[in-house]
């Protein structure tokens, strides 16, 4: 068994209307050195299968197909086995 | 200058609807190895502090009074220095 970690991201230059909002909030709770914040998703995924390599190859096609927004997002994944 | 990297996650034993939700997807896309999956925010603060120390306390702090929920989630916390 294999558990995938996976970080979708804006794309630099996206704007982050979310991340905007944190932001304000922590200047509005006295937070003035918080320069910039951006959000994003962090999703694990258990994966049953024959070894790391295809656990990879499959995460990465499901970043693709599902999991990231291919215009706006790019996600970084990770495999690691577990029991 | 800072960077804080911080995940937020939904403790052990709390229902992940969204998580559920992305498992059914995949299964329809069909791929049935997926056993679970579990969603969480993965948020980048820029910080302009004094110190990494000083970044990573003010870094807990925020995640206690904003970006955590308490009750529900934990979140990881971890501190880079960037131009």
């Amino acid at each position: 068994m294999y558990k995938g970690k996976v970080h979708v991201t804006l794309k630099k230059g996206v704007l982050d209307p979310q991340g905007d909002a944190v932001k304000r909030s922590f200047h509005v709770l006295g937070y003035k050195g918080v320069d910039d914040v951006r959000v994003g998703k962090y999703i694990e995924v258990k994966l049953d299968e024959k070894s790391k390599e295809a656990a990879y190859r499959l995460l990465v096609e499901m970043c693709d197909r599902l999991l990231a927004n291919p215009v706006i997002e790019e996600y970084q994944v990770e495999v690691v086995e577990v029991e």
